[in-house]
């Protein structure tokens, strides 16, 4: 479960051509002796999002489930309301001017998702400090997260968490790998993984489990996903808590701590927000009504 | 030294006014036992970075030393090429139209920077996706780091990298609250940590450290940055390489993993680069030359 707890230099059963790792030569030193090998690291690639031909933001991704990425940002990120809006997804790759690889993920979105995009690129200025998606002023840097059912008919287990935290570690396939990476994952009421995404990017590990809640064809279909709980590999901030809200998912537990912020929005949006969940231990820092210890 | 390793419920030993971090209600379970009381979270904040008036970009960050993650950023961002071109940096509370708590940190920059960065600016179109810095394309994505110095005469002992490893746990205050932030350390050539610098967002806390390094007043000048090296609590992804080598640093030690494409930037602008670094092991993917196993 815990990143740190891994040995360095993990290598897969199989070496399999792979597109989200790759190995690298490496020397150093384990257990007072010098080593000298190859180790595998997880891949890292500028990722463009273009929407009906206007790319519109980069974002450096694992390149793995893209389309899944593609489709949980443009929901997470409110660009459009559903995946119904969003009628075509295309990976391409890419070299920038200067021969840097790049992918670029093309989306063919709804013309009024598309109108109301260019309306908020247009009365933003330009700017080239990323951090807050869509902002550069104060006004624009915390979004109200969509309010969540205030039903407390949906109360999850403290055991469901534990049990579903006690099969993430072998679900996460590129971890197990490169021993760096995070995840997200989708549970049922009763603790079972049925959906886990990774990535080198917590945002983008949460994102993906998004779109691929999202897809008719995965094992969650999106009206279920209410019914269900997130857990995530790292620790909670403000944005995990509005990505999951968004999800209409109402509880979100953080194998790492939460911050103050995530915590406020959480207790505003009726998300029960879960941080240092580890083994059988948790802490409850919003809503605790929905969870029984 | 592992986030994870740490116990949950971590409390201060002294219950001081801060600002970084705040006390908020928590339940849970602990071995087993149900409990209920209140934990220290660190506090996370949108921060406006505006420059000669103009608000340029929001992080979300911790509000403590943003005179340093202002002054680093400029300078890893490549809007100041020194510290000489900014006149000064104030930093005050604001609110959002909507009553959201928030920072501005005022920068006076040199007019000459100040114009560059309105050129770039007018030149991107706006954009409402995070992640890279500067960029709605590829083009802009990954932006080749300064070129190290080639010169061999530096060279720096894996011993020394775990001594500082072994220092910096004890000097993470917020995390020892928290138990969920990350740091970034300069370190003497002995090992020895001169600055260290903690954030909710790796990110931040490596700029931050920047911003401290290039100061006046601070132990170490600017000047001899390049002596030592730079250990961070995270993982080291493009990013990080990008940001320690625009600091003149030619080491960096991750407790964690490094990405592929930190492996090639670091390799390309002659950045030794270290992952895997936890008591005295450590892993090297570039530029082994500098190290003595």
């Amino acid at each position: 479960m815990k990143l740190q707890d891994l040995p360095p230099q993990t290598q897969p059963r199989a070496e399999l051509a792979m597109t989200d790792a790759r190995k690298v030569p490496v020397t150093g030193l384990h257990d007072g002796q010098v080593f000298q090998g190859e180790d595998w690291v997880a891949e890292e690639c500028p990722v463009a999002l273009v929407y009906n031909g206007i790319s519109h933001a980069v974002m450096l991704a694992t390149p793995a489930d893209l389309e899944d990425f593609a489709l949980g940002f443009s929901l997470s990120e409110g660009i459009v309301d559903s995946p119904a809006q969003v009628y075509g997804i295309e990976v391409q790759s890419e070299r920038s001017c200067d021969g840097q690889p790049g992918l670029s993920v093309n989306l063919d979105i709804a013309s009024a998702c598309f109108a109301r995009l260019k309306e908020r690129r247009r009365t933003l200025a330009g700017r080239t400090g990323c951090g807050l998606c869509g902002t550069d002023s104060l006004d624009q840097a915390v979004r109200a997260p969509s309010t969540l059912p205030k039903d407390t008919d949906t109360v999850f287990r403290a055991a469901a968490v534990s049990a579903a935290l006690g099969q993430m570690r072998e679900r996460q396939r590129l971890l197990g790998i490169t021993g760096a990476t995070h995840a997200a994952a989708w549970c049922s009421a009763e603790g079972a993984i049925a959906l886990l995404r990774e990535d080198v990017g917590r945002h983008n590990a949460l994102d993906k489990l998004i779109g691929a809640l999202s897809r008719p064809g995965v094992p969650v279909a999106a009206a279920r996903a209410s019914e269900g709980f997130i857990i995530v590999s790292s620790r909670a901030s403000y944005e995990m808590v509005q990505k999951t809200a968004s999800a209409g998912v109402t509880l979100l537990a953080a194998v790492s701590g939460v911050t103050g912020l995530a915590v406020d929005v959480a207790q505003g949006c009726g998300l029960t927000l879960l941080g240092f969940a580890r083994g059988q231990d948790l802490s409850v820092y919003s809503q605790p009504q929905r969870i029984v210890l």
